[in-house]
Formats: C-alpha cells, sequence, structure tokens
C-alpha cells in the first residue's frame, strides 16, 4: 500500500488514543503501527504483486490476487454488517479460500473462526453457538456433518456461504444462497486498513476437547504478527521459500505459514487429500523446499510405497509437532532428503513456542545420543520470553536434572487474550501470571525440555507421580500393542493406579498377565498398570486420543 | 531467563497500567510483554549460553558472558544513579565494550548515546551537554578531542570512565578516575529487567550534521526490537551468521546488528581498524558469512592489493548502504564471491528501512539493465509500514514514472520517537502525519525508489528542479575530476542556478570553460553548471559532504 495523501488527514485524527509518552515525544501516526499481520499481504502485493502466492491444483493466484480477492472478501463482509469483533466462521478444506480468509476476514474487522472439518454435528453446532457466527463460510463437499449442525444451532440469522470446489471429489450439497464466488461480487473491494489496536482478536480457534466441551481460544492481531515474523527468524524461511501446506489451515490458523510466506514472498501449495502420492506429486511439481505437519505425515512420506514416490527436487524442510517423530521414521525420511524440525506449542500460544533448534556441534554425536537430543522438544523460539518447568507441588522451577516433572508454564506476546466468554477457564489459565500449558515435562541440564504427560493425565500413586507416557512407551515396545493408553483408575489404597487400554495389531496375541509381567520388567512397581483393557482405542477428530473418555469408562466400569 | 516463583508476584503487580481491552480478555503479564531487544539477549544466554558472541583479537565472550558482563554494567551504572531515561554517553571504538553497552546501558533503564569517534572537541561537547549525558565511557586511545571536549562541557559532574584497550597502539591518555573493567566490579549485577513500556528510549543519536549542529535522535525498544527481527527476515540473516562488523557501533546502534545477531545465535567479529588486510585476515580467521559497511568498504576490499587478501572462506553477504555501490565495485567484489544488498534508511528510520531486494528473473537480463536495477534503493523492508514519494510542490504521490522527482515519506514502528530537546524540529520532521527524510527520489514502474538528492540540495532553476547529483554524476564522468559537489547558487534571474566544487585529480588539469562544456554536452541547459570552483571539497565526520557549507562559502564570495 502505498501512501496518498487523502488517507493521511482520516488517520492522523485516528491516533489521538496513541498520543502517549513525554510530551511531543508520544507515539503518532507515523512511528506507532498497530502490529497485524495483515501488513505483510499489503506489502507483499506493492513490493512483489507478480509473485505466486497460493497454487491449489488448477487455480493459482499471485499476491496482488490475494490482495485483491481478500479486498473483495472483506468489503463483501463489511456489507453483511460484520464490523470490528464479529465472528466469520468458516469450514472449509485446504483451498484458496481459506487462505485468503486469514487475511479478508480481518480486513473486514472480524475474528476469523476456522472448524476444524473433523467434527461431529453436535461440536460444530456447539462452536456456532459459543462464538456468535454471524456468517459462516462452508465447503459444500462437507456439508453431511455441516447440515444438521445448522439446524441444531438453531441460527436461522447465520448468512451461510457455499464454497464450491470443482477439482474435489464426492458428494457436495449447497446450504446457503449464495456462493463464495458471488460473494466476492457483492461489494467494492473495501479499503485497506489495519486494525484500530494491535490488541484486537483476529481469530478463535477451538481447541480439540480432548478434556471436555471445546474452548475458543482468541488470536490477537499483535501475537499473529509476532508469530510469524518470528516463525521466519527461527526456522530460518528464506526468501522465496516454495511450501506445501499439509497441516489444515483451521489448526492455529495453519501455524501462521500463510501469513509468514507473505513475508519472505513465498507461495503456498494446497491440497485437499494428504496423501502420500499428492505430497511427492506437489513437491516435485512446485519445487517444495518446506513443509509442516504432524508426524503421522512425515511416517507418510516415510512408509510410502516405491511407485508412489517421486525424487525430490531438492532438501526439504519440515517443522513438526505433537509428538516427537519415531526415531525410525527420522531416519528413514532424513534418508529421502527431508531436514525435520520439531516443535512445540499449543493452540493457547498461537501454536509453536518451542522448538529443537539443533546445534552443529552435535552432528558427530553417537546416533543413540543424538536421537535423545531429537526427542526433546527443546528451547523457546526468538519470540517467546519464558518458558519454564514448574514443580507440580511447590510451584518452583524443577530442578534441571532431566527427571524431576514439571508443568511447563509459558509468557510471551503470542500467548492468547484467552477464552471466548469463559472468564473462570481464561483466570485459571493464567493463574500466577503466566500461561499454565496443563503439559507435563523434565528440564533437562542443558535447559532443554522433554515433554512427559499432559497434567491431567499425570497418574499420583502412592504419592509418587507416574507419567502416562512412560507406561505407554514401555508397551509400544511390545510386539503385539498397536495402541496403548494408559489412565488413573482410582485406589482406595495407592488413591490411583495405572490402568492401561490396549488394541492390539490384528492377528497379533496377548493377554493381561502377560502385557503386567512385560511392563514389571521394565518399569518400577508404583508405575506398572494394574489392569488391562483390551479393545479399540478411541480417538478425536485431530487423531489424540481423548483420556477423559477412557477414565469416563472406568467410572461407568466401577459403577456398573 | 528462565521463570523464578518470587519474580511473579512482583510482576503480577506490575502489569496494571496494562489492564486494558474488553474485560477479562485484557493484556497480562502472561501475554503482553514489552518488546526490547534486551530479551533477545537473555534467551542467546538461555538458550545457547556457549555459544560464541562476540570476539576482538585475543579477547572473545560467548552468550553467557555477554549477558553477565551487562549485567555488572547495568549493576554499577544503577549504583552511579543511572535509571529510566538517564543519558550514558560513550566514545567508544568496536571493541567488546560498546558492544555490550547496547545491552548493558538499556538494562540499567538508561538511555545509550554512542559518540561518533571522529567529531571536534567543540561538536563532542555540545552533545555531552545537550544529551545532559550523567556517565561518559570514553577510550583512552581517542583522548584527544576527548580532554577539550569535556573541559568546553563545563560539565565537572559527569562520570568519566575510561576505557582501556591493550590491543590499540598509539597515544593513551586516563580522562576519568576509574577504568571500565573497575567499573564492572563495582556493584553487584543488575536484575534483568525489561523496560516497563516498550515505547522508553533506548539509545540517543546525533545525526551528522550535514545542515548545521547535529540533532539528537531517539529510537524505543519497540522499534529497535523490530527492526533487529526485520533484519533477520529481510536479510535472511541465518542461525549462526557469522558476522564482521566494519560498520561502527556509533552509527544506528551498528544498524541493530549486536541485536539481531543475539535472535540466530551468531557471532560478531570486532576490528578497531577497518582495513583491507584486517578485513581479510578476519573474513579468514573466523570464517565471515556476513558483513555491513559503507561502500568505501566494498572498494577496500575490491581494490586491496594482492599481498593484501586472502581466499574468502565462503560467500559473504554484504549489506551496503550510504550510496548505491559503482558497478565497477560490485562487478569486482562479486568476482571476489561477496554478494551485495543495498539498503536505504536514515538515523531517524532506526538504520535500513528500503532494501534492493532482488528477484531471481533479473539474472538473465543484461548486464546494463542489471546495473540499473541494482542502483535502485528498492522497496521497503518487512517491518516498514510505509514508503511514498511525494510531488515537491503538491505533496501528492508522484507517478511511478521513474522521472517525476518528489521526497521520501516514511512510516513505520522503527521511525525515531522524535529528536531530543527539540519539538520544532520533530513536528517539522513529521509534518502531515508521516516521517520526512529529507531525500528526494523517483519511483519506477515496477515500485522501486530511486534516490536522487537530499531535498535541501535540489536546486530550483527557472521553475524547474535540478538534482544536484545528476549534474555530480555527469562531471564525475571527466577524467579530470576526483571530487564534484553541485549547490544552488542566488540568481536574479532564474532564482537559483546550479554551481559546482570540483576537486581536480592529482595532475590532472581542466578549466571552468572545458568542464562546463563537457556538462553542456551532457545535460539540459538549465541543468549546466553556471560556474566551477577549484580546491579541496571539505568533507563531514562521516565522510560525507557538508553543502551548507559550500553555500555559505557562495555567499561569502556574494557579499566579499
Amino acid at each position: 500500500m502505498r501512501f496518498t495523501a487523502g488517507k493521511l488527514a482520516a488517520a492522523t485524527l485516528a491516533i489521538v488514543g496513541l498520543a502517549e509518552g513525554t510530551g511531543y515525544l508520544h507515539r503518532r501516526y507515523a512511528n506507532h503501527v498497530p502490529l497485524s499481520p495483515l501488513s505483510f499481504l499489503a506489502r507483499a502485493a506493492d513490493v512483489h504483486p507478480e509473485r505466486l502466492a497460493v497454487r491449489y491444483g488448477t487455480r493459482s493466484y499471485d499476491f496482488a490476487a490475494v490482495h485483491q480477492r481478500s479486498r473483495s472478501l472483506a468489503g463483501a463482509l463489511r456489507r453483511l454488517g460484520v464490523g470490528r469483533g464479529d465472528v466469520v466462521a468458516m469450514l472449509a478444506a485446504n483451498t484458496p479460500e481459506i487462505f485468503e480468509a486469514h487475511f479478508g476476514v480481518p480486513l473486514a474487522g472480524g475474528i476469523l473462526n476456522t472448524i476444524n472439518t473433523r467434527l461431529d454435528a453436535d461440536t460444530i453446532a456447539y462452536i456456532l453457538d459459543h462464538g456468535r457466527a454471524r456468517v459462516f463460510l462452508t465447503d459444500t463437499h462437507l456439508a453431511r456433518e455441516v447440515r444438521p449442525a445448522l439446524r441444531r444451532a438453531g441460527r436461522s440469522d447465520v448468512v451461510v456461504v457455499d464454497i464450491t470446489d470443482d477439482q474435489a471429489t464426492g458428494d457436495e450439497e449447497r446450504l446457503g444462497d449464495r456462493t463464495y464466488d458471488e460473494l466476492l461480487t457483492e461489494a467494492p473491494p473495501a479499503e485497506w486498513r489495519l486494525p484500530e489496536d494491535e490488541w484486537d482478536a483476529l481469530s478463535l480457534n477451538y481447541t480439540s476437547g480432548t478434556s471436555g466441551r471445546p474452548k475458543g481460544v482468541l488470536y490477537h492481531h499483535r501475537g499473529c504478527y509476532l508469530m510469524a515474523l518470528g516463525t521466519v527468524a527461527g526456522w530460518g524461511l528464506p526468501h522465496g521459500a516454495r511450501y506445501l501446506y499439509t497441516v489444515p489451515l483451521f489448526h492455529c490458523n495453519g501455524w501462521t505459514h500463510a501469513w509468514a510466506l507473505a513475508i519472505v514472498g513465498g507461495s503456498a501449495t494446497l491440497i485437499r487429500q494428504v496423501t502420500a502420492p499428492a505430497m511427492f506429486e506437489a513437491i516435485a511439481r512446485d519445487g517444495i523446499t518446506h513443509m509442516g505437519g504432524a508426524p503421522v505425515v512425515l511416517a507418510m512420506l516415510a512408509d510410502a510405497p516405491e511407485e508412489e514416490r517421486r525424487p525430490l527436487p531438492g532438501p526439504v524442510h519440515f517443522l513438526t509437532a505433537g509428538a516427537p517423530p519415531p526415531a525410525a521414521v527420522l531416519e528413514r525420511v532424513e534418508r529421502l532428503g527431508i531436514e525435520v524440525l520439531q516443535v512445540y506449542g499449543l493452540t493457547e500460544t498461537t501454536g509453536h513456542v518451542v522448538h529443537c533448534a539443533w546445534e552443529e556441534a552435535w552432528d558427530a554425536l553417537p546416533d543413540a545420543e543424538r536421537a535423545a537430543l531429537k526427542a526433546r522438544q527443546g528451547v523457546r523460539m526468538p519470540i517467546t520470553e519464558e518458558v519454564a518447568v514448574l514443580d507440580l507441588e511447590t510451584g518452583e522451577p524443577v530442578p534441571a536434572d532431566g527427571a524431576t516433572p514439571g508443568e511447563v508454564v509459558i509468557r510471551g506476546n503470542t500467548v492468547m487474550q484467552g477464552y471466548l466468554h469463559d472468564p473462570d477457564a481464561t483466570e485459571a489459565a493464567f493463574a500466577g501470571g503466566v500461561f499454565h500449558s496443563g503439559d507435563v515435562a523434565v528440564l533437562h541440564p542443558d535447559g532443554r525440555i522433554e515433554l512427559r504427560d499432559r497434567l491431567k493425565d499425570v497418574i499420583i500413586s502412592g504419592g509418587e507421580n507416574v507419567s502416562s507416557v512412560e507406561v505407554e512407551n514401555v508397551l509400544y515396545r511390545h510386539p503385539a500393542v498397536a495402541v496403548a493408553a494408559v489412565v488413573a483408575r482410582p485406589d482406595e489404597r495407592w488413591g490411583e493406579v495405572p490402568c492401561a487400554f490396549v488394541e492390539l495389531r490384528p492377528g497379533a496375541r496377548a493377554d493381561e498377565a502377560e502385557l503386567i509381567a512385560f511392563c514389571r520388567e521394565r518399569l518400577a512397581g508404583f508405575k506398572t498398570p494394574k489392569a488391562i483393557v483390551f479393545g479399540e482405542v478411541p480417538r478425536t477428530s485431530t487423531g489424540k486420543i481423548p483420556k477423559y473418555e477412557l477414565r469416563r469408562r472406568l467410572e461407568t466400569r466401577a459403577a456398573g
């Protein structure tokens, strides 16, 4: 955006609220601009309008086009009454619409609420109600859960807009009275405008709900700006990076990579279905240099059969989060030419705030030591102010001994505003002045953290803390175990004891006594499961195991 | 810095002033941290304490040591009474002391005022008085101008601290009653503490004064944080960069590179004298990957005799500012393996805000076109919000025609607070809501700017604008001309006419008529100088030609 004289007068008036500081040395329109990732697109469209911004199959847009379409979206949303603080919900696959909504919705002043496409109708209805969405952009190929969700939400006032995708296959159904493409033509493109305050909410991301109803996490413009810029610095994202999106854009705003790419004039390649052939083809076709995704995506690349593979055009840098990738997977993908950086973060921290930064000196270490270092989540990223591990009982920092478990607490400018319409949960999350992650970790002597468990999944047996993850890791080493999940079972004598839910591999056999004995050989007595429950282990829409559900089953059994 | 429970209570109280926003969704200690480059050192010392931070000859410090020494400096300064907003002046060569003062002085709450070491005693005295320095750190090898400056400043209350350097040669003299090393032991290391407000002043940099008395430019923590992070993103500074400082650290806070290096865990190599042998030796010894400096430094590398050269260990990325490097110099250093990025900025913008970002597509262009593109200052950097070129008469944006001159105006979070103790100059610089650079440029059709002149150096002859730089460039093409400077001379008929000051090459000859005829062949009549003044052309302490001084000489002549 270039300066135009007409804008100046209005803008100068708008800064009255900023006039702080010592006398004439106050914040001004010239030297204090609200931090917003919108600025990155404005600059990209100004500086290199013709660089490719996003590609999806046969569709592609340069930065000028994304800028223009975002302005059209914002103009239409404003015409529909969306203003500062209004929620625009979106349930969409990774198509250009969700990419440009990351700019167009905040440009309208609205809050972008992207919804997990794997959710059931009940939860979608809950989110539409709870977020009080005014407009709902929804993919016609995802109508099966959306139609009943809309009915249950009882929100006849919400404006439903259909995103059509002629590159998608399968059933589709229109639920609104206009398409997204029609929407873009409904009003003149909006004037480019930054938020009034960098603290304004930009997006609303519901947690996946392993512990009950999802909570609505509010991101602010300042945090998203700094996360995007910090990602460029921390990951070393270069000018002209070519990025393949396998992370859904509904997940923590696609890890803020859409905004980060605008900074470096990089392009995003989108694919609707994350499969090995689709990824290998996109990597080869677009010369992909960077990716991000869950460890399962790495495993898909590592395990793809020969006929699905294509040679990589060059090294691919891969950001992964959610869990440390298994050493065997790491080794195989590294052989393919993929360099993995593990990161850790939460929805509440606008994504990754800790990364497993590699030190050159470690290259010379033996394999086992290197694998142990790679399993650590690591150190804080450049824009993360503090990461500490606090003793679960005393609240004091744990010693850096790699053994004492504590809760990870985080402080920084990317931490959320709070939970929408939930002051109690917000105050609880910020108790004592820092953000409580609910994750349990140890602190190593080198200052790196390593996650052990979710706080609520720690089992306290006879006064001793048992990490459910540690027990699960032992169970996974048994050849018959496909999935293992360990939770606390109330116990009259010990308070709690570990109880394991196990899904066996197809055709494999093992009984309770065998698995308990297997664990006892490798674990202290108080850590060994006292019972094994066999059967299918449930998963949430993001592939996590909902341990509250397992605990509920144990309660039902006990009551029954 | 890791979390300690003791800090929390105090910190929680301190955020009362931040409690803004909607109800419970307000800024908190957990999610709103003042932006300050101090955070980058705290993190570096936490995350990779043993990485090399700074090397100077036989002295070197890792990040833990820089952190510790900065805390010691801050503790001692606080003991001397330095608090929020107090000025600490420093006149020093590029030694570790000035590097760590970039952290230690703001950590004490003070404002770091680094002074150009090439200034005369009068100007140093002026700065000490004007800035009201409470403490003055000064290099004993630079005492010759400092001793009379201190006497003239009449500041018997200023605490003078001597920086001794046993790697320096030449005369030295102690002016204070303690050395810097003694100072570091005078108090316990200060607690690490961010500024109360990111808008707090961090440093004070006096302009070099081509147009009269120097003005004191105030930088703020927010701007320095964003400039450092934006430099990592915009220049692509990688993890572990090895940087050779040839820019004096007193110049725009060393282009903020000390802070940027902390972000990427990179090291700074310092040299006291910028000579070709010193640079080649440092590059080879430390495996330098990045440098920054004036075009004259590039020329030193390009023109070094064979015996002073050493092979480069790998590609060296070189940031240059001040003027476009001559095409011949560029060609020669590129052959050495040096990749040049030209940037543009001012003291008032915390340094570089525009860079000549290269597009891969240009690699294929003919040499002349590539050279023309490289001569442009370019496009705004990621953290620069707006750069525009405004018509000198109407104040409206000029057309993007590469021909119409206008003043460069800038808006962004790195723009200064203002000029210390000078509200009038501050309001003038911010007239109309943007920062006025005083530089004249054209805007090319591709959105890139190309500087033409300083605004006050534009000559208006018969209503036509004449760029003094354009006339100088023609004069430089004459083989006898070593230095050329063109200024306006008052003229009854035309208002102003161009007048040239020319310094001839040793042994070369040319007279006024010959040079005027040479110009007339290549320029329009109104652009051709009407008079040539032969003799030595004066230079300021930073090597710029003070055109106000030339204009003054013309006035004296006219009066005489």
